[in-house]
């Protein structure tokens, strides 16, 4: 089976809301009238971003709902994407489950795949998604006010927990390893809750790179400091049941979460419970946005942590 | 040196025309009223699309020059591009000359980069580009009609050549490896003629897989075939000066070619020579679509060559 088989076996469908889907040189996408176009790239690459162990269908979820995240961070309702695609040679078994959990999800989302790009290759999985939004009404990174609650929805720190468990760092029983693992690699991209928001929190972003680095962005961007209650922050049972170094690194630092974290004015409070109980996505108020530069989490004794220990993920340095 | 660093030196600049740029979740874009966006992934990887020797400088421009060769395939303005790039480590050389390369074909084609996700991994390069184009008036490859003359631009051959002196299948001379070795590795997209051609051609694709296997695209989506004559393919004196054998192998499937193949109606011959004038782009007739399906090269003598020993350029086979 050569590169345009395999195209049109497994990745070719009519597109329903794009003039022109995969087969051309290009697609065509046409945003509505007064909307943009939110655009995210990301690359995830075996052994860095997944394990090989990982079930391909779970890889093709976990490849698209990385990425959906990012439009939900925008409040970008999904819309298109393109899958370029390097692996080392035509598996049909792989094909078959990364091709199934990729339209599941893409289903799910109400999202089209419009192009791409097959190789042979070390396996990469690079997608790029196309969301829509209002003009102006985009959620950023940038707007986050003094004063704000910050929020972040579901929980924090078990995708962490699970690779702890793979570097056998940890030992899970069955119940804490099945969901700690599902987190990881099945993380529930928070769209619906990211439209929701359009209009409500001042700012926003996805918690990819653990909670601390990614708020770091937010703080950096606005221009304002930030005190976090490390007691609030929302965890499993799983993970509240670990050696509170362990917690603190899993819940501060962790990765791989893909929550909202995101700033609204806390007159703000009952719009964003409608917007939780709209989209069906649990959110908890872990702290507030101050004007003085800097993060401070306290823990429940009223010291704050030290978090030099605590950096960002980072893919050049992990 | 850590990801966002990196980002930050490399890979950041003020977009001009789209309203968001690197540095949130998403970037946003906004086509002009009237206009659709058109869209293209490609991916290059090491070994397989470069060979390691490669300049960096020159693989930041074959990188990009790649994808805009899309975007004039369809008629499209070049707008703005995404980069997902996947390397084993931070290498200021490399970046400092992949980055040069990326900017100054970019700053050529008017395109801006917006976005994109920097990774530890095998060296492997991602990026997706946007153009516009008015409503209705791409170049698809399903357009091609009976009776319409088959065009291609610049010349073919060149970077095949190039590959076939570096596998040590052939003996290059001095000129004619630094002529064959550039075509390969700075590859000039034909964006304006792209633009030049909406409302004259009837169809177009670029040819990267070479010239058979991407006619062959042009006749299945058009139900239609083709009589091409060998004798008309452009070519430089030092594809001209080979092997009979070699020179089919060039020219027929060559690949990397990126020159626009496209079909227009005999009567718009005028159209097509001033589109080539104001694109400043050489092209040549080399045949005829026909109602019959099939493609035929005809040789000097009137026979037909044989295609079966050339097929396309495919990534999973080669």
């Amino acid at each position: 089976m050569g590169e345009f088989d395999l195209i049109e076996r497994w990745f070719t469908r009519t597109p329903r809301r794009s003039p022109l889907g995969v087969g051309d040189d290009c697609a065509l996408l046409q945003p509505r009238p007064g909307q943009q176009l939110a655009v995210s790239t990301d690359m995830l690459v075996e052994g860095r971003h997944f394990l090989s162990t990982v079930q391909p269908r779970r890889l093709g979820h976990k490849a698209l709902a990385v990425n959906l995240s990012d439009l939900a961070a925008c409040g970008a309702q999904p819309l298109a994407f393109t899958l370029a695609l390097s692996m080392p040679r035509v598996d049909e078994h792989f094909l078959e489950g990364f091709a199934g959990g990729l339209w599941a999800l893409a289903d799910q989302a109400g999202i089209e795949l419009v192009g791409g790009d097959t190789t042979a290759g070390p396996l990469t999985i690079s997608i790029t998604v196309f969301g829509e939004v209002p003009a102006g009404q985009a959620l950023l990174r940038s707007g986050a006010r003094p004063g704000d609650d910050i929020w972040v929805s579901g929980r924090l720190g078990d995708a962490r927990l699970a690779l702890e468990a793979f570097r056998g760092r940890v030992a899970l029983d069955g119940e804490g390893w099945t969901q700690t693992r599902r987190a990881m690699e099945c993380p529930q991209p928070r769209c619906a809750l990211g439209v929701e928001l359009r209009g409500v929190a001042h700012s926003a972003i996805d918690v990819s790179d653990g909670l601390i680095g990614d708020l770091r962005h937010v703080l950096q961007r606005s221009g304002v400091g930030a005190v976090i209650e490390e007691q609030l922050l929302p965890r499993s049972a799983c993970v509240a049941s670990q050696a509170l170094d362990l917690q603190r690194v899993c819940l501060l630092t962790g990765g791989d979460d893909y929550e909202l974290l995101f700033t609204a004015s806390p007159q703000k409070r009952p719009q964003v419970m409608r917007a939780a109980e709209r989209s069906e996505t649990p959110v908890t108020r872990i702290g507030t946005i101050q004007v003085e530069p800097g993060l401070l989490v306290w823990d429940g004794s009223g010291c704050s942590v030290s978090l030099n220990s605590f950096q960002a993920f980072d893919h050049f340095a992990a």
